[in-house]
Parts: structure tokens; sequence; C-alpha cells
């Protein structure tokens, strides 16, 4: 069994989803039998998704969508030792996802066709953040492969 | 260490929620030992939940809930190219989950007892939907079992 | 490989989010090389989350959001076999998560500093709530460690 653990450091441009698929499918090239990609982001006000990657207009309607729900300022909420955006993230974060599975097959993520990996930015500023990343994989023998 | 991969197709009938709790068990039946079993769906317009599955009003309750949440051709949305329910089957995937992790031992997924493993097409039109099913196990030895 | 798998048993105070951050960490210590912690919730009327662990304001504000979001005794719903609050866990645990998926190494738990992990009780009454743990890692090698 192999497993190959790596951070990707992603520094976000402020709020939005900054798509990662890259990133991650490169950490699987050559890893060879069945396995998972596991990604994990270290922080509370941004998170990971699973989203539509042909129309950045869904995006788009995602943002707002969330800003509707959870709106910045919002006087429910009296966390705002950050700003007026500091709890609408972490409401935007629990939400949506702090961990992702990906299925893992002979080197390649076994993504839909219309799917991409996010990690969302739920602050306004640009951050740094860290997303760490687990892979691993067995020789898949006798039970068969896919399918 | 075993590992078992498996695609589960769904003929969904329109929205709503589709059990997939015995096709699910079925793959784990005579698998031996403690392990996981993983589920993936590879679509953005459909997810994966756990939810109650001794009374049927829960699903339609939240569906309910789900609709009003965000509801098909709310003005909000721009991104219509496959009709009114287009952002918001996107949206609801991005709340709920596009995939599952469950304990799995002795062949037996580890489930409460009123916990049923659902497919959530979210588009008014039936679909067909792909679940990647990625089980593994090894055999417990010294660190003891369950408990 | 090693697999360790054990239950946490909550017994909460009623609705609210109850840290199980010192239980998980317990479970992992000891254990070496690299590897995931799997937690799983068997019921569905309470989740897991993580959330900012730093401020307690966090916590209450993100009650008040999910009270707004999904109200007791709200006349959309009809399944209230347990009361007012019945229906509205049951979405609060769809939006929220069943299972969780934490990296490990070298016995610890691979958190950011202000990451804690939390079970959700969504009634109002207080309830035993089950955990299954499940930890596994093996000794990385060949294909480095971290970063």
């Amino acid at each position: 069994m192999l497993l190959r653990r790596r951070t990707i450091d992603v520094s976000t441009r402020g709020r939005g989803a900054h798509e990662i698929t890259p990133a991650v499918r490169e950490l699987a090239r050559g890893i060879r039998g069945g396995g998972m990609c596991h990604l994990f982001v270290r922080h509370t006000s941004a998170s990971l998704m699973i989203c539509e990657n042909a129309d950045p207009q869904v995006l788009r309607d995602l943002e707002k969508f969330l800003a509707r729900l959870a709106p910045d300022g919002d006087p429910l909420f009296r966390h705002d030792a950050e700003g007026a955006d500091d709890m609408p993230a972490h409401v935007r974060s629990v939400l949506t996802h702090t961990s992702l599975s990906l299925p893992l097959g002979a080197g390649e993520l076994l993504l839909g066709t219309w799917q991409g990996v996010y990690l969302y930015e739920h602050r306004l500023a640009p951050h740094r953040r860290q997303v760490i990343a687990t892979l691993w994989s067995v020789d898949e023998k006798g039970e068969g492969g896919s399918g």
C-alpha cells in the first residue's frame, strides 16, 4: 500500500471559488492501482467543494446564493472580531465541506465530466490557505477493477 | 488489504431522494475485517445523503425545505442553460454531499437503526446517475475490534 | 497497516455543539506513520462538524443561524412525531455532516490552529449519541512525508 501526503498552498484573491483540480490531478499522477484522494482544508473560513466546472456563471450564482443566505453584517451575528464577513465565513464553511474524498484509479481522479474541485475562500480579503492532500492506493486483485 | 470497487447505476424518477442502502449493503457482503465504504456521485446536480428512513414524510419535508431555500426559477440566478431547475440543482448539491464514507465491519455497514443512504436527484427530469463505490478492509488484530 | 476502531459515546446536554476534539486526539495517540481518522455519527438528528474553537460566540451565532434557517415548528413541516424540533433536526443534519475525515500524522490530528471537532445535537432534549471512530495508518516510505 502506498500513501502519499502533500500540502497544496493556495493564495486566494479574496472571496470566491478557486479551482484546484489541476494541482490535485498532478498529485495523482503515477499512482498505480485503485485508491482514494482525500483533501482537508485547515481553516474554518475557507472550505472545499465539488461544483460544475463548465459555465463560470454557476460559481457567480452560487456566491450570490451564499451571500443572501448568510449576509455580511447580518444583525443576527455577534462574532465580528475580524469584520462583517467573519461569522458569515464560518457559516458558509460549515454548510459546505472541510474535507473531500475522491476515488482514484490508475493515476486518475475518477471525477465526472463536469466536476471541478474548488477551494472556496469565504473572507473578502486574500488569504493563504493550506490543503492537506492524502492519496493512497493498493493493487487491485481478485476482486477486480471498476464496474 | 482488500479493495473492492464497483459502479452503482441509478435511474432516477426525477427530483427526490432514491434509497440505495440495499445496493450498498449488497456490495459489503462477504468483506471480512474492519474497513470503510466510500460512495461518490459523479454529477453536480445530484448528491448523496444519509437521512431518516422510517417515515417517508421526512423526505417530503426535506424536499419542501430545499425548494424554499433554493427555488426553481429564482431571479437571483442567471445560469439556466438547462432550465429553471438547473442552478437550484447545483446549489442543493453543494449544500448536501458529493461523497459519503461509512464504516464497515464484518461485511456490514455500521449504520444506525434509522439511517438510510440516498441518492438525491435534484433535477426535475429522470436521469441516469453513477455512484462509484469503493470498499476496503483489513483484518483487525492487536488493536481489537469495535468499541 | 493498522486499523483502530472505537466508539465515542457522547451524552449531550441538549441542542448545541459539543466538542469532541480531546476524545479524538486521545484515540490518535501512539499511532505511527501517516493515515486518516474517520468519524461517523449513527443518528439523523445529530451531526458532526469542524468549526472555529476560540470564541464560543461563533457556536452561539451558528445556532441562531440554523434556528432561523429551519425554525422549530415551521408550518412547512408535517413530520413532527417527536415534537416541533424533530424535522428541523433532520434538516440540520443533512446540511451539516454525518461523517468527517481528518488527516493523521505521527499520532496527531493535522487540524488547523483554530479547528475543533464537534458533535452537534439538534434535538432540544439531551440524548446519548454514538460516534464510530476508525483510525488507520501505514508507514510512509519512499514517497516521503508531509509537504
